[in-house]
C-alpha cells in the first residue's frame, strides 16, 4: 500500500502546491486524520485542463473494448486495496464496515456495468441513411450518425458516498465509458478514500497505456477550486452531487460561461411518500416500520431519504404516528459524517421544533460533536401549505408527518411539491385506481415514483432514473445512476458522404462490431 | 380561406391587444402588406401558458396513434391552404414560389416523418429490469422506465424558414410529437403566413378533440413576447432559430429562472470547407461552381451557408478564386428577407471591403432596399487569424477564401474555430488519409463532417444532425433536424414496483405496442 502523499493527483505528478491545507476527521472519535490535503493551485487547474484536452485526442477515440478494460482494470485496483481502504473509508466517514464494503462493491460493479455496456457498442445509437442517388427532385445522400463524447469533464465528488459518488463513482464511470478524460474534485469529507481511488485509477490508466491525462484528482475547496475548473475554457460538462447552494452557483457559473456546458447537479428532495387509504387500513404497522428504516438508513444521510410523509387525518394517523414515533424514539444515537453536516441537521431540526403548528413527537438529545438523534414531526396540510420552509430538506434521521382533511388537499400539496428524485406511493391496487389524479400530478413532479416500496436503496441497472426535475437536479431530462447515464457526457455527431474507410468502425458498412443500428429508419445488426 | 385577422391566436380564442403593430413587408415591391399584427400582451402570454399547463395534462397522455392523426391532420390542413399560402408567403418573403412550395412539402414530410416514429413506438427507449425477489444481500425490484413528454414548450420562429423552421416547423412536430403543448411566437418577417399556419394547427386541434391550449401563436416581439414566454413558469422548454444575440438572450435568460429550462438556440455559423490538394488538382472548377451554388441558394439566407473557404496558396487557389469570382460577379442581384437583413448584410459585406489585406474579389451594388448583390473575398491565413471579426457570420450571398502557406496554419485555423453546423472536406480518399489530423480537429467544432458535397440542403431523416458546439447552437448534444429532435423536449422517468395495470402501455408486461424494449439490458419486442 503507497502511503497517502496529501496533494493533489495531476495526469502522472502529484500537486506541489503547500499553501491551503484541509485534514481528514473521524467523525465517531472527533480526531484528525493524517496527512494534511493541500489544495490545489489555479496553475494546477489549468495544468489538469490542459492534459485532459491532450488526452481528449486520445482517449476520445479509444475502441469500446479498450475503455472497458480501462473500467475494469479500475475496478480491480479498487478491490485489491482492500483492508487498508475498508479502514479508511470507515474513519473518514463514520459509517460501517459493512456499508463501506458494499459501496466498494456497487462502485466496483458499476464500473463493470459500463463495462459490459461499452464492450457491447449499441448504445451509440448508430444510424444510417442510405444514399438514393436516383431520388427527384434531388438526390439523397448518403447520412451516418452516432454519439460521441463531449471533452474534458469535471466531476463532484458526494460527501455521503465516499465510494459510488466519488472518485470512482457514477459520473466519472460513465464519463470515461463515454469516452471523455476526467478531473475529479476531492471532497473534504473523505479525503484519504479519494486518493486511495485516485491512485487506483491513474495505475489503471498507466497500465491500460492511456494518455496522462485522461484522469486527475484536485483538493480544494468548492467554491475555488470548484469553480476555476467548471469556468475552465477546456472543460466541456460537470457533475456534482451536494447542497442546493453549492450546486446552483456552479450551474450559474456554467452558464455564464462564454461557451456555457452542460451541468448535472444533483442537489436536494424531499421524497414525498403518500400513504393511501387502502394501504393506511391494511398494513399500517408494517409500513411504520420500513418508513423508519428508510428513513434511518445512513444517518438519514441519503438524497432518496424520505422526509415528507402525506396521510389521511383519521385515527389510524395517529396509530401510525404513535408506532413510528416508537421506533424513531428508540433507536440509538446517529453518527454524522462530519461535523458541518451534523450541525446542519441540528438547525434543520431546531427550526421545525420552533415552528408553529409543528408538533415534535420524537425528539431526543445525541451528545458528541457528530452526534445526532432521529426526529419524527407532524403538521397539518393548511400549516405545511402556509409555511413553505417546512419542505426544506432537513439531511439526517428526521422526516415530517403532514395529514389531510380532504383528497383536494392532498392534491393541493401534491401541485405545489417542488421537483423531487422520488415519489413514493403506499397503496392497495385500487387505491392506484381511485388516484390515479394523484399519480399523474406527481409524474410531472419527479423522477422515479415507487408502489409500496421505500426510496432509499438506489438500483444500478440499465433502466433507473435518478433524476428529477429542479431543485432536485439542475437537469431533469438525465439521470445519474444506472446505463443511461452514459448519455449525459456524449453529443450527437454526423458523417455525410464519407468513405467506408474513413468511418468509424460503428457506423462502416459490414458493422464489424455486430451491433444494433437504425437504418433507413429500421433497428438491425446486419450490414448495409 | 379565412381572413386574417392579424391577432394573436391564444387556444380557441384570438388576441384583443390592439396595442403595438406590426405589417408584413414585401421585400420585392417595397410595400406593405395587411392586415396590422397586433403584439399579444403579458395577460395573453399568461393565458396562453395557463392553458398550454391544462392542456399537458390531457395532450401529454395521447397514445401515439392519437398524436400521429393529429400531426397528419395539420399536414392536410397545410397542404390545404394551396395557392393564398404560395401567393402569401412569396410576397412577404421574396422567395420564389418554387422554394416555398418544396419548403411546404418538406414542412409536412416532417410532420408526418414525427408521425411514423410515434406510431411505431420505439422511439421512447421503454427499459424494463425484472425482479429477483431472491437475490442476496438484497432482493432487486422491478424497474421500468421510458421517456416523457417534459411540459409546455415554446417556439421561436426563423425569418428564413417561413415553413419548415417556423409554426409548424421542426421543433413544432418534434414537441408536438412528444406530447408537449406548444406556443410558437410568430416572426415579424412572414406574420400571415404564420397566422395561415397556425389556423391550420388550430383547426387540427379541434377536429381531433385535444385540449384548447394544445396549441397557441403570439406575436410580439422577441424582447419583450420572447422574454415574457421563456422567464414563464408554466413554461418548461423552448426552441429557437435566429440571430447569436437574440439567442444568447433568451439562453441566459432559461438558466437565471428560478427554476431554470433547457433552451435550444440555433444562432451563427460559418460552415468551413477546407479544400485538400488532391481535389483541388482534380475538380478544381468543379468545386468552384458547387461552392457557387451553395453559397448564394436562398440569397445564401442559410445557417449552413458555406462561409469560409481554406485552401493551399498556390497557382490552383488563383485560378479557383478567379473562376469562383467570375460565377460570384455574373450573378444576378438577389433579393433578401426583410429590410433588416439587406442592410445587415450590406454592413457585414462593408466591413470585410474596409478591413485590411482582404482583397474584394467580386462586389458589385445592388439598387432597392432589399436587393443585394454576391461578394466574394479573399485573404491569407496570418491575416485571417490576428482579426477574429474575419470569422464573423455575414448572412447571405457571400464568402470568404483564405489561403494559407502550410499544413500547420491550417490545422491552426482549424484549432480556433468556435462551434459551427458543419464542415466540408473536399479531397480525394488519399487526402482523407492523410488529413486525418484535420478531420479530428473538426469532429469537435462541427455537428455535421461533409466530404465532397456542400452544407446547405439538410436532409430530414433519422441520422441527421443539425446542431453543433456552441456558438453554433446553445446545446450541442442535440439536433434539431431529423427524428432525434423528439428526445429534445422529453424526460427519463421510472416506475418502480408497479401493477401492470398502472403502468404506461410501453412498459406494460404483454407489450401491447409490440414496441423494442430493452429487457434486462437485451432489446427485444418480447413480453415479459
Amino acid at each position: 500500500m503507497q502511503e497517502l502523499a496529501g496533494t493533489s493527483i495531476i495526469g502522472f505528478s502529484r500537486g506541489e502546491s503547500r499553501a491551503e491545507s484541509q485534514q481528514g476527521f473521524n467523525p465517531t472519535t472527533n480526531e484528525t486524520i493524517a496527512p494534511l490535503y493541500y489544495s490545489a493551485t489555479v496553475e494546477e487547474v489549468n495544468r489538469a485542463a490542459q492534459l485532459a484536452d491532450q488526452a481528449f485526442a486520445t482517449y476520445g477515440r479509444k475502441s469500446g473494448l479498450e475503455k472497458a478494460a480501462f473500467l475494469r482494470k479500475i475496478a480491480e485496483n479498487i478491490e485489491s486495496i482492500g483492508q487498508p481502504l475498508a479502514d479508511r473509508a470507515t474513519s473518514e466517514t463514520g459509517l460501517p464496515v459493512g456499508r463501506i464494503q458494499a459501496e466498494t462493491g456497487r462502485t466496483c460493479a458499476q464500473l463493470r456495468l459500463f463495462a459490459d455496456l461499452i464492450e457491447e457498442g449499441s448504445w451509440v445509437d448508430a444510424r444510417i441513411d442510405k444514399a438514393q442517388p436516383d431520388r427527384k427532385p434531388l438526390p439523397k445522400p448518403d447520412i451516418r450518425s452516432m454519439l460521441r463524447p463531449i471533452g474534458p469533464v469535471v466531476v463532484f465528488c458526494a460527501s455521503n458516498f465516499p465510494l459510488a459518488f466519488s472518485v470512482a463513482g457514477g459520473d466519472t464511470a460513465s464519463a470515461l465509458a463515454a469516452g471523455n478524460p476526467v478531473i475529479v474534485k476531492a471532497h473534504h469529507a473523505h479525503p484519504g478514500t479519494a486518493e486511495m481511488i485516485g491512485l487506483a485509477i491513474s495505475r489503471a490508466v498507466k497500465s491500460c497505456d492511456l494518455p496522462e491525462g485522461t484522469f486527475s484528482l484536485l483538493y480544494g475547496s468548492g467554491s475555488e477550486i470548484g469553480t476555476a475548473l467548471v469556468k475552465h475554457p477546456l472543460i466541456k460538462a460537470g457533475g456534482f452531487t451536494g447542497s442546493r447552494s453549492g450546486g446552483r452557483a456552479l450551474m450559474d457559473a456554467c452558464a455564464a460561461r462564454p461557451e456555457p456546458i452542460p451541468f448535472y447537479a444533483e442537489m436536494s428532495s424531499i421524497n414525498p411518500v403518500f400513504i393511501l387509504p387502502g394501504a393506511m387500513k391494511s398494513r399500517r404497522d408494517e409500513i411504520a416500520t420500513g418508513l423508519h428504516g428508510s428513513v434511518t438508513l445512513g444517518s438519514g444521510q441519503f438524497c432518496t431519504n424520505p422526509g415528507l410523509v402525506l396521510m389521511n387525518d383519521d385515527g389510524d394517523a395517529a396509530a401510525f404516528a404513535n408506532k413510528l414515533g416508537e421506533l424513531m424514539s428508540s433507536s440509538a444515537a446517529f453518527t454524522m459524517l462530519t461535523p458541518g453536516i451534523s450541525s446542519a441537521y441540528d438547525k434543520g431540526v431546531g427550526a421545525k421544533l420552533k415552528a408553529s403548528n409543528v408538533k415534535a413527537i420524537a425528539h431526543n438529545d445525541a451528545e458528541g460533536k457528530c452526534q445526532t438523534a432521529a426526529a419524527l414531526f407532524q403538521t397539518d396540510a393548511a400549516t405545511f401549505l402556509e409555511n413553505h420552509e417546512l419542505s426544506d430538506e432537513v439531511f439526517g434521521p428526521s422526516t415530517l408527518l403532514v395529514t389531510h382533511s380532504s383528497r383536494e388537499q392532498m392534491l393541493e400539496i401534491a401541485r405545489n411539491l417542488e421537483g423531487h428524485l422520488t415519489a413514493t406511493i403506499q397503496g392497495t391496487e385500487d387505491d392506484l385506481r381511485e388516484y390515479a389524479d394523484l399519480i399523474a400530478i406527481l409524474e410531472n413532479k419527479v423522477g422515479r415514483l415507487l408502489f409500496n416500496g421505500f426510496p432509499t436503496g438506489v438500483e444500478v441497472c440499465h433502466s433507473m432514473v435518478h433524476g428529477g426535475p429542479y431543485p432536485a437536479t439542475s437537469d431533469g431530462r438525465s439521470t445519474s445512476v444506472g446505463t443511461r447515464a452514459i448519455f449525459r457526457f456524449t453529443r450527437q455527431f454526423c458523417y455525410q458522404t464519407f468513405p467506408d474507410s474513413a468511418l468509424p468502425a460503428e457506423l462502416q458498412n459490414a458493422n464489424p462490431l455486430g451491433i444494433l443500428r437504425m437504418v433507413d429508419g429500421r433497428m438491425t445488426k446486419e450490414s448495409v
